[in-house]
């Protein structure tokens, strides 16, 4: 396996533009990443797609990524759609990495794309995204993702003395974060008192605590370390890209993840550093509680410590360790099969420098991380990738 | 990239069972592909799974491939899942021997699924087929896979003086060979005269010209030529493993197809052998006219060609060429993520002289073909698999 090098990256705004096809979607954060790596379409020898759940929003079931890349003009090379859920933009990623770092192709491009709000209705949404727990056993539960994170949070706060202002200030941060970043939904900075007092979800998670719906597609071109030099002078080298499912369990306790502990040990082995040589991190925030937990999961603080962390302002810009600069999920949105590469993209803007009001000052590692699928089991998909500039 | 190896193969029957659950049917499959193999579910180190559209069919948009190997056992390792429409099995074949080939794992797992039955109504299941196509597009035009192939057909006929009788004949061919095949849909035999009077479903498509709505699984064990020797004396190789995508163009003639013509190029240059040197063929005969259409595609008989050599025995058992020994899809069934995996099996039973009645005597070398997705822009995806024995 050879180094592998991403020279270009972008992203539509995410949001809500039920008026926009995926495909236009794709299409714009594609020629972005494109027109950022100073190539030309006629260059991608290999592609994929990340998408979680278009077949049940807008009824195509099959060849999302065909569809959109035919409008870029990229036709004629092997492109395949891949779904992990949450994590379905980060897996794909991660293949597009495989499929240069064996050698096999020299450029290759990912794209991930969502519009969930293109299905029209808010119950139609919520139906396709709770197929992302086990339908069969945790559909039939109601288990869905809020209820069930709620739980978590119930237990994190029982367990580790995590408050209510805790969970909150999860969200203050990134979506002040997320008012520095032109792509972020969320365009506005609140206070504690705002999150807790916005609608009850799923107690104890408010509104402010919960990703929204979003729409939204991101990119990014992959090239061989040696052939990157001449494509750009800043190439952000793919240090480790890590993809593993859950170990099934139901006895487990729920306030901590098994399957991220285990995913980012391997991270960290791979790209030969500790969480302590991290810049920034980009984590999986789809609930306030859930970035929380998975810093503590993904060993960027003690366990049981992440409540504290937060309150500190230890994870703040400026803080021991940036989380989510974007604004995170909670702030950018969630275009689930989107997300993951755009988590890939803002590492890159910091690694070069790029990233404007946000920038994490002279950043040179940055950890990204998505997590997805079935809950109560464990065995979904988890994603750790850790990018050097 | 190294040589890579399948060392064990597994299919459920494929039929209508409506009251099986899609992981019980993967289940049965990878056990019989781990049994088949000599190894343990602990032994595989990665896994990817082929399916189509059981988001839309039962609401299970994400992770089926983790929910299904964990009843298996099968967890804590990286999986994928992998669509491509039609070629959605096949996709995942060859990401599988990426992942070999590349040196990055040593035993790989390839699982297809699909349940069309699942749905409950023939309607909800064939909108959910009809997202193969560019929905937005043809979808809107009513440009559903059987009108689209009984246009082909019709320009066939026109333009290569094709028959009605050489149509129906592939069918009356490839029923025949299901016979054979214990895991067939369609056991029974039928003359040219009940394939024409079997219902209209596009003309001059009848019932028995299109392939079966099916629920089935299959898998596959791959593994690294060098470590395949601990597990079996007859490795079967991975000799080429191609999948591209095609060249928009709504101009071109529709009784060819560049995409396979293209696909076909590149998995014999691979392979460094030519179609004279195949001694069996798995081709994807979603329709009669699929499977003339595209033994010409594939080089397999010179183009207009393919009527005559079905009329004239060429592509039957002991013929020049069999084609869809199995039974192939109009007889076999067609579980789409399933379908390009059990053409794998398939071919690997016939190089090891495992097939039974049906099989192909001394076979060395045998390709499956897989195609699907967008239809009139031909910007779907094709894969040619060639294995040796």
């Amino acid at each position: 396996m050879r180094e592998v090098a991403v020279i270009g990256v972008g992203m539509t705004k995410f949001g809500r533009f039920p008026e926009v096809s995926p495909r236009d979607m794709g299409r714009e954060a594609v020629w972005k990443a494109i027109q950022d790596a100073g190539i030309s379409p006629k260059d991608i020898e290999v592609a994929y797609c990340g998408n979680a759940v278009m077949g049940s929003i807008t009824g195509q079931t099959c060849c999302l990524g065909q569809i959109a890349l035919k409008e870029v003009g990229i036709t004629g090379i092997p492109i395949t759609n891949i779904e992990n859920a949450c994590a379905s933009g980060s897996s794909a990623f991660r293949e597009a990495w495989i499929a240069v770092a064996s050698g096999l192709y020299d450029m290759a491009l990912v794209l991930g794309i969502e519009n969930l709000t293109a299905s029209g209705s808010v119950e139609k949404t919520t139906e396709a995204l709770a197929g992302a727990s086990d339908v069969e056993i945790e559909g039939r539960l109601g288990l869905t993702m809020p209820s069930v994170w709620a739980m978590r949070a119930k237990r994190h706060m029982a367990r580790y003395g995590t408050t209510l202002k805790q969970l909150a200030m999860v969200a203050v941060k990134n979506l002040k974060n997320g008012c520095l970043n032109p792509n972020s939904q969320r365009q506005k900075t609140v206070t504690v008192e705002e999150v807790l007092s916005s609608r009850m979800i799923a107690d104890p998670l408010t509104l402010l605590q919960c990703s929204p719906i979003s729409d939204g597609a991101a990119a990014a071109v992959l090239c061989s370390k040696e052939k990157a030099s001449g494509y750009t002078t800043k190439p952000v080298i793919v240090a480790a890209s890590v993809l593993t499912t859950g170990t099934y369990d139901h006895t487990r306790e729920i306030s901590t993840s098994e399957i991220e502990q285990r995913a980012s040990s391997q991270a960290f082995e791979t790209a030969g550093i500790g969480p302590e040589d991290l810049d920034l991190a980009e984590v999986h925030d789809c609930f306030s509680i859930a970035e929380i937990m998975r810093i503590e999961n993904l060993g960027l603080c003690p366990p049981g410590e992440g409540g504290r962390w937060v309150e500190e302002g230890l994870t703040e810009m400026g803080g021991k360790l940036p989380v989510n600069p974007s604004g995170g999920l909670l702030s950018k949105g969630h275009p689930v099969g989107a997300t993951g590469v755009a988590q890939i993209a803002e590492l890159v803007w910091h690694l070069r420098g790029q990233a404007g009001k946000r920038q994490v000052k002279g950043a040179k590692v940055g950890l990204a991380h998505c997590s997805g699928g079935n809950i109560a089991g464990d065995t979904g998909a988890t994603t750790v990738n850790i990018l050097k500039g």
